[in-house]
């Protein structure tokens, strides 16, 4: 039976210290950038108050991932406060005109997205923003892939229908996904219209749209959901992602598959639980995300733990039970989710995740489904599933290897 | 007939050099702060990539604006990237007992609003993002005001319907109105849920409510609006803001106006035009916001100014003629507009001025709706006027003083 790796309770290893796998690699980035932020307070105090003009903005803290690349830097790259989703259809005539008109919007599609993240983009809209920091990524739905012959993996398809699944078709699939992200929602509006004009002159059609967001953290936090809890703390390991996220050697090594969701929740049901209640939904510390079987956020649920009257310390219908690895092989999901809200009582979370083979979200959703006790408070309302393609190097065009 | 202030092409003055009435008090700031951006710049290049968290943030560039103090801090604190507009109303039943429900309304409101604001929000959502950086505001409609007889100016009054109108009444008006700013949507969509659920239980309705957003740039820079023109350059100075954005001296000296206007605007119809055809319409330069008369971004424009030709340099329908304070025996309006982006083809300006009386909004507009040049790419789809309440102290109470 598996146990907690031997380092947990060491306060002298860095993964006891509140940077798990993933976070020790951060640990001296964040710390010189808190020195940052202080010096930054230091001198806000100083500064004259701008009274005409926008808060000040935030340095830019990262430089912008750059377009071109063997990987999208939509997948990998640190998550940004704003995102947005737009899903485009094509026409269907014949294959070999649409498979024309699928290579004419990749292109221009590429040629947009370079351009908006480069470090002059044309747009005036753009400009004196510092850099955008515009980070994207494309991808290809199922039913497109099937149409057209498109060389994508065989694990490419779309999800089942799930038991409580309320799904908008409006609001959902579309052969094309792209998922822009920046430092701000200015950014995302601009990019946006430009995508859609690129896409829409080249024969594609608007489908969908959906724009999400995260709270603004300092570097090693993990950002809180709607419900109050941190959310992404549990993910593979940057050395993981070959295994687990991106494609096995081969022609898809350096694509992988986005499962999206838009899953409304109750939140002013879910705060109206005790406390308690909410952490054993969960199964982890709601201020700090400590697991209930832990010492620090990244310690490993341990779902094996027991009370000493033999009940299970994270429940059997505790959401980190039913999404844990450990009923997987070991499997893990690169989870980048987003909260949205579109009006006072239509707010809840995007869930965007990056694996190899969808049949592993099902296998996960089927348990959350019927047995989770975050399901009576969330209603799954939209989904798609999509390809996202290899990157591709200056001069080149998105999508080049979709044809065989 | 008024001339250009003496100044104005004097390169040696500063108001010559880029920063015009209200920017040269920005200059030392923006001067600090751009150091500061090149410090963190070069930080980041160095700093580790943290791919699992979300992008370091913006060290907080201001220190929150208090909650408390004679002005509500919502009208002029710097302006930040996100804004979220609320509307509430109230039940009809008897004066008496709407009375009471406004008192515990605003009440409510107050302990709300202040606590968010604080260094220490209690909501774990508010926690550990620095700090929210809250600003907000709280005003009573003209119909409200009326029905219950309270003590606000006696200009306060619903607009008329302008020439070419389109308002859709479930996105205006209402008894309450609310502004929330703050650095990030994350902070807005927490405090408007706290808003909804305190103004809820006191007794009010939700009626609408609207976010929007400015681009994040560097302090001293005017933010632009989405037909990529610098919007917000001529306002008044500080100094001027007793004289036209705050009442008289009195019972409404710490108050004021505010006119919010929803304007969708034809952004792909006004992109169609040549740009020189673009900067005749508003009467700027498009890439630097500098007015066709002169040679600085805060140069007056001068309206009076003639071509060789005899024609006038800024056209007759261009629009600073149109809403020139020269027109208007000097009278300014304080102009805090965010855009908007609802859907991809529902996007535009959230205007929002704040002023005395809202009949200087009056002249402006009927001016603007039958002879702007900018006229034929908006259109107005929502409208909402408010007495902007004076602050209040620690323990005290917004709206203290409209009971007479
Ligand atoms: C609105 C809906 C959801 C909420 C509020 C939510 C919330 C959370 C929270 C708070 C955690 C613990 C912190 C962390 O490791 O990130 C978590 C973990 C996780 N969730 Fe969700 N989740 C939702 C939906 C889903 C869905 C639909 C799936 C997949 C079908 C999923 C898969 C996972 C996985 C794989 C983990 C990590 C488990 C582990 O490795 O310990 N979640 N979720
Ligand atoms: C979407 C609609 C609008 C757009 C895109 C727009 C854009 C602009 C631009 C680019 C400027 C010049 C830069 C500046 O001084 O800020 C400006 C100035 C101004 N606008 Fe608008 N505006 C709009 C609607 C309105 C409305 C409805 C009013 C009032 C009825 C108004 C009143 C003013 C005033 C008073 C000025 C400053 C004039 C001066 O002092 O030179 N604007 N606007």
């Amino acid at each position: 039976m598996p146990t907690e790796p031997e380092n947990a309770q060491d306060p002298s290893h860095p993964a006891a210290a509140g940077f798990g796998r993933r976070g020790a690699l951060l640990a001296a980035g964040a710390a010189l950038a808190a020195g940052l932020g202080a010096a930054a307070d230091d001198l806000a105090r100083k500064e004259l108050t701008g009274r005409h003009h926008p808060t000040p903005a935030a340095p830019p803290a990262e430089a912008a991932a750059p377009f071109h690349g063997p990987r999208q830097a939509g997948v990998t790259a640190p998550q940004q406060p704003a995102t947005q989703l737009l899903a485009f259809d094509l026409p269907q005539t014949s294959a070999a005109a649409d498979r024309q008109t699928l290579r004419t919007v990749l292109d221009a599609l590429t040629r947009t997205l370079a351009a908006a993240a480069s470090d002059a983009p044309s747009d005036a809209r753009l400009q004196s923003l510092g850099t955008t920091r515009l980070t994207s990524l494309v991808g290809v739905g199922p039913g497109l892939a099937t149409r057209l012959g498109l060389d994508v993996p065989a694990a490419l398809a779309d999800l089942p229908t799930f038991p409580g699944d309320r799904l908008d078709p409006a609001r959902s699939g579309g052969d094309l996904l792209l998922q822009l992200c920046a430092a701000d929602r200015w950014t995302l509006t601009v990019v946006a219209e430009l995508v859609a004009t690129a896409a829409g002159s080249a024969g594609a059609t608007p489908r969908w749209s959906q724009s999400g967001f995260l709270p603004v953290t300092t570097p090693g936090t993990t950002p809180r959901n709607l419900f109050g809890f941190k959310d992404g703390t549990s993910n593979p390991a940057p050395a993981e992602d070959e295994q687990f996220v991106w494609g096995p050697p081969g022609a898809h090594h350096d694509g992988t598959v986005l499962v999206y969701r838009r899953i409304r929740m109750d939140v002013a049901g879910f705060a109206g639980l005790p406390a308690d209640q909410r952490e054993r939904t969960i199964g982890r510390r709601q201020g700090d995300g400590v697991p209930l079987t832990g010492t620090a956020e990244h310690d490993d649920p341990d779902i094996y733990a027991k009370n000493p009257d033999g009940s299970y310390v994270i429940p059997a219908n505790a959401h980190v039970r039913l999404t844990s690895p450990r009923l997987d092989g070991g499997t893990r999901m690169l989870r980048r989710g987003y909260s949205y809200d579109d009006a006072p009582t239509d707010r809840g979370l995007l869930f965007c995740a990056f694996m190899r083979d969808p049949a592993q979200f099902t296998r996960v959703q089927n348990r959350l489904a019927t047995r989770d006790a975050l399901t009576p408070y969330l209603q799954h309302q939209a989904s798609a599933v999509a390809y996202v393609l290899p990157g591709c190097a200056p001069g080149g065009s998105l999508g080049e290897r979709l044809w065989t």
